[in-house]
């Protein structure tokens, strides 16, 4: 992880361990409100953060300037940036999440048993929502609002770039519910114990129900490697389009530019396109012309290379990246089966699209691609919580237990079996 | 774990990945089979396992030997035992796996998208099933039908005083795979890596999809803390009974003595029982009599021991032990809370059960108590699979990510998301 211990830290185990048990005590508050109180609280939370704009923005000041002083790239320190504009985001993104409807007690089966008693599984709250993130300060409000939507307590573990804002950010939070009569402990953070801070929640059997990291590839594989609680893995992208025989060729370009060009660092944006061969002629040429119209740098194999002009020779290294830059990947492949087995060896198991008119090979694709969203003729940009209905987005779950693909409020929850019965016993 | 290396094992690393490496390859064959496909290897399993029943018994013979030689307790042989019976309740249950609905490629949500796609989320199997587990043999065919039933592979680890059982149960299995056209590394074991085998399923990231340990809370434990995959925790039940000031006398006594004595092995039976003290002197003495007329144990605390002469001083030791035997422990308490916080305190969060007429208290006893299984004037022995409906049981699960409480063949699945477009983008 690339957090560094806070020098102020006075971490011990005992502190720790209290802070954690606050939160489990918090988390059996949360679970007992109601959807009324928890839509109240996040619009307090959402006018606390407009009203102490002017501290929030003192604290980012700071951070920026710490950010500026230890030489800190200019699109982190873009993205560790609050302003007004933002600040009104956050508070937005925060009164959308109080208008999700609440998962809570919904019932997701339920029939009667042989013996006559009444079974039901409802959803409940986790319980505690842990979360390693890294610099952006919005992560914090986002994560916080959507554990107390869904009834749960959040412990955060924010990076140490975004230290000052954070603190500010959780302070906001914390005030907003206690002026609610909602124990404030529902939303906490450990970032004053540094790198013991994440050890604590990695290692927080009892207290941790479900913990989230967000942010690089290699926070994400520490926190699953080292963790003893449960994690849900939010992934990279190194997300496929495959240009079929049969692709039409104003799909496979405007599918392709779209999947690259619109946001082009987010984790559906794609990063390599297969070219099946006997489409290679008449489809490269004019997909590399439209990504060089939006300024895309084309890395090609050597068939790409002898189709266009001043394309960057594709080695190995570039299979496996996932740029999140106006930069893409091109292959030429013989069958589908190349195709598949290149996306196997190389996917995250994120997001892939087959450009195609044969209904076969289609229906072929979406079964026998085993990643969490496998599309037909559309931009992998869909894949994403806002796009599926959702309403809110935790991360997109490229792991396979539990959530899969864009998560939603739902995601953050558990269910209990409920049975009601009138004296039966099991025969 | 209790398990110990097998001393003709010749571990290399190269060779345990290579075996990881097929069980993936293989899971991607099991994928792709059709419901009937999988009805007819199983059906194909069950037939084999009669059929070379003896060579089952005699390898089975030399593991009872063994252990007899070892100074195994005759309850863990009784567990090891196989029998004509118990090879024809094998074979029977492999038949009932086959009979049960195939979870795959259901459809579990979906809706067209805003800008036109189908969405739709799709059952697909997890891919490599990897379980560790203790000495029963049936274990090793139970999870590797379910598996195959929901299409994916299996990669055993059993006990080592089973090792000549599971040998030749997995050469049987694979043998009719083989013959039904079937790769017979749907079905693999780790067994002659001993140790290191148990490591390479709990490190096997990239081949193994999900890890089931089943057995001792111990090798639960040790399976939770070491790997990296994800884990479904299959937990001990210390389970409670509570009875309410206001439950029924012959509802209490006859749910207390089903749910302890009628199959007292097994982790939903109850071991505590809380009385609220304005019942103590109405239920106590009628529940303790029913209970010693079926033999168990009484362990209770000052007040049971005022109440009915002879009972065990309860200590703090018992309201965390799961007695897994014809013992109970007796508590009285003062109100609801002191029972909601005693079952807080030493809940495994398996099953918890109250006897009650009072509306308002069953609700909150529902409501408040965070348990996989919650219940009201019903006995905990109806936590349980078959008796949810499910056909089949692959455990209890006591965690609340992707699966809790009874699981059946739906929580050895994933799901995939699939968008079906014509040419969208994204705007």
């Amino acid at each position: 992880m690339s957090q560094t211990l806070v020098p102020d830290a006075v971490p011990t185990a005992d502190a720790m361990r209290d802070r954690l048990a606050r939160a489990k005590e918090a988390s059996r508050a949360t679970a007992g409100l109601t959807s009324d109180d928890k839509a109240a609280a996040l619009h307090a939370i959402a006018d606390a953060l407009v009203a102490h704009r002017d501290r929030i923005l003192a604290a980012n000041a700071d951070d920026l300037a710490r950010g500026e002083r230890e030489g800190l790239a200019s699109a982190l320190l873009d993205r560790l940036l609050l302003d007004d504009a933002r600040i009104g985001g956050l508070a937005a993104a925060v009164r959308d999440i109080a208008a999700l409807p609440d998962p809570i007690g919904q019932v997701v089966r339920g029939h009667r048993m042989p013996a006559g008693a009444a079974l039901e599984e409802v959803r409940v709250p986790f319980g505690v929502v842990g979360a390693i993130y890294e610099a952006r300060p919005n992560v914090t409000v986002d994560i916080a609002a959507l554990a107390l939507r869904s009834g749960n307590a959040a412990v955060l573990r924010g990076g140490s770039a975004a230290r000052q804002s954070n603190t500010v950010l959780i302070d906001v939070m914390r005030a907003a519910l206690d002026a609610q009569g909602i124990t404030p402990d529902a939303v906490q953070t450990v970032d004053d114990f540094g790198r013991d801070g994440a050890r604590s929640l990695m290692h927080g059997r009892g207290f941790i129900d479900v913990l989230v990291p967000r942010g690089s590839a290699g926070l994400i594989e520490t926190v699953v490697a080292e963790s003893t609680v449960p994690v849900i893995e939010t992934g990279a992208g190194i997300v496929h389009i495959v240009l079929d025989e049969t692709a039409p060729e104003d799909w496979a370009r405007d599918i392709v530019v779209n999947a690259k060009v619109q946001r082009p660092s987010v984790c559906n944006a794609v990063e390599t396109v297969l070219v099946l061969r006997a489409a290679a002629e008449r489809l490269v040429p004019g997909v590399v012309a439209a990504l060089r119209a939006h300024g895309v740098t084309i890395h090609g194999d050597e068939t790409v290379q002898r189709l266009v002009p001043g394309v960057v020779p594709a080695t190995e290294e570039d299979w496996a990246t996932e740029y999140l830059a106006l930069e893409i990947a091109i292959r030429v492949v013989d069958t589908l089966d190349d195709a598949i087995d290149h996306i196997r060896a190389y996917s995250t198991g994120h997001t892939e699209s087959i450009i195609t008119t044969d209904q076969v090979r289609a229906e072929r694709f979406l079964r026998e691609v085993d990643s969490a969203v496998v599309m037909v003729n559309a931009s992998t940009r869909f894949s994403d919580g806002g796009e599926f209905g959702f309403g809110a987005e935790l991360g997109i779950s490229t792991q396979k237990l539990h959530a899969r693909g864009p998560m939603g409020l739902a995601e953050l929850t558990s269910t209990k079996w409920l049975v009601r019965g009138a004296g039966q016993v099991r025969r």
